[in-house]
C-alpha cells in the first residue's frame, strides 16, 4: 500500500461549498502515478520508454463525507487484482483533517500497445513483477 | 429518457491524444442537469428555491470506446431507481461521430435539506411526480 | 466574429457560488475551437492532417461580472492580429441570462510544426486567407 | 516571496503531450492560497471567519516553455502591488526539472464584503499589515 498525500484545492470547490465530485477521479490517478514512481517503472517511462498505455477500463466511486477546501488528504492505494493484463487498484481517501473515510474508491485498467492489449508480463516484467508483489502485501496486509 | 448532446472539447483531452476518463463524470452531470430542466424544477431551483442538495452518492462507468477531440456525443440519460430519498440514474455515452457506444454509467443520489436526508415527496411532491413519471417511462421503454 | 454560445455548467462553479475563473480559458478556446471550424481548416485538421500546433503565447481575461450557473452565455470571438506567425484573438464573454458583459479577454497564439516556428502562409494557405479575411472582417466591423 | 511546489499531473496533459494552458491558472490559485497560509490568515478563514471574498478581477499568463507530465515544478509567489483595496500577484513558474521558467504571470483582486468593495485596512487589520510587509520585501528584494 502507498499514501499519497494532498490538499483539497479552492479550483476544486462546487457551489455546494464543497469539492466537486469529479475531482476525485483525478485524485486517484494522482495517487496511481505516485504509486507507480515506487515500483520501479514510472507511469510516464511506461508511456515514453515502453509505447504502453494504461487506459482506464471502469472506474468506481463511494462518496461518504464531503471534503472541503483546504482540508489534508491520504489517499490509500493498493493493488486488489493484477493478472498481467487486468490491473485493479482500490483507494481509501482519508481525510486528515476531520479523521474521515471520504471516500472508498476502485479503479480497472488494461494494457495497449499500438492498440493491441498486450500482457505486462512479457513486456514490462519489472514491473510485472513489482505488481505481483503489491498485490501480494495488499492481500496479506 | 432525455439525450444531451455535446462535442468533445481539445482541453478534455490528455497526453494519450483521447478525452481524459474523468471527464464523463462531468458529462453525465450536465446531462442529469439538462433532464431536471425538462422535469419542471430545475437542478438551480431545487437549489436556490428548495434549499434542497442532491449531492453524489455513488458513481460508476464502465469505458468502453476512447472518444476523441471534436466527436459529436448524445448521452441518453434515464432514471433507473427512485423512491422519494434516492435516485438512480443511468447514462449511455454514444458516440455519434464513430457511431459507438463510447461508455456506459450510472450515479446514484441523496437529497438534503440543512444537512438532513429528505424525501423529494414531501419537499418538492411535483419534482418527485415527475422522477417517478420518468422511471415508469425509462423501466418500460 | 464568430459567436460561441454555452451554458455555464454545475462543476463549473466554485464555493463562492459562482463560476470559478480558470473556466473562462476553456471557454475561450471552446470558441477559438468553433472559429476555426467555420474557416474551412478545422483545429483537429490543422493538428492531425497538417502536423501544426497552435500553443498559445500569452491569455489575458478581465472579469467583469459574476457568472452563475445555469446562465446562458455567448462568447464572441474575433482576429485581432494576424501575420502568418502570430494570431491574436479578442473575446467578449457575454451573459445573455442577465444581460451583461462578462469578461472581455485575448489570447496569442503562434504555429508550430516539429517544434519550430512556421508560418501558415506557407504551410496552409486556405487558412492563412481565411485568418487574413477575418481579421480585415473584424477592424472594419 | 513565497515558493509553491507542485507536480505537473498526467490529467492536466492534453493532446499535444503538454500541459494544459488553463491549468496554469489553478496552479496560480494554490501558490497564492498558500502564501496566504504563511501570512497568518488563510483564504479559508478570510471567507468564512471574516465573510470576505477575493475575486480575481484580471489575468494574464506569459507561457514561455512548456510543462511536461511528471515536471516538478516552483511557483514563486509574490506581492507586485497592494494599497488595501487592490491586490496584485505576480508568479514565476519555474521548471525544476528542465531548469526553465516556464511561464510568468500576474492577477489582480478586490475585496467584497455582502457585494460590497471594502478595504482589508478596516476588515482584517493583521492580514492587511502582512500583505504590506510581503509588498516591502518583495520590492526592495
Amino acid at each position: 500500500m502507498y499514501t499519497y498525500k494532498r490538499k483539497a484545492q479552492f479550483h476544486e470547490t462546487d457551489r455546494m461549498g464543497i469539492i466537486h465530485h469529479s475531482n476525485y477521479i483525478k485524485w486517484m490517478e494522482e495517487a496511481r502515478v505516485g504509486m507507480m514512481d515506487l515500483l520501479g517503472v514510472s507511469y510516464r517511462d511506461m508511456e515514453d520508454k515502453y509505447r504502453i498505455g494504461s487506459p482506464v477500463v471502469s472506474v468506481n466511486v463511494d462518496y461518504k463525507k464531503y471534503v472541503e477546501f483546504g482540508d489534508e488528504l491520504e489517499i490509500e492505494v493498493s493493488v486488489k487484482k493484477y493478472n498481467g493484463a487486468i490491473l485493479e487498484v482500490c483507494y481509501n481517501i482519508v481525510n486528515r483533517t476531520k479523521d474521515q473515510l471520504a471516500a472508498t474508491a476502485w479503479s480497472k485498467h488494461c494494457f495497449l500497445k499500438d492498440g493491441k492489449l498486450v500482457s505486462l508480463k512479457h513486456e514490462i516484467p519489472e514491473l510485472d513483477r513489482s505488481f505481483r508483489e503489491e498485490l501480494k502485501k495488499d492481500t496479506t496486509e
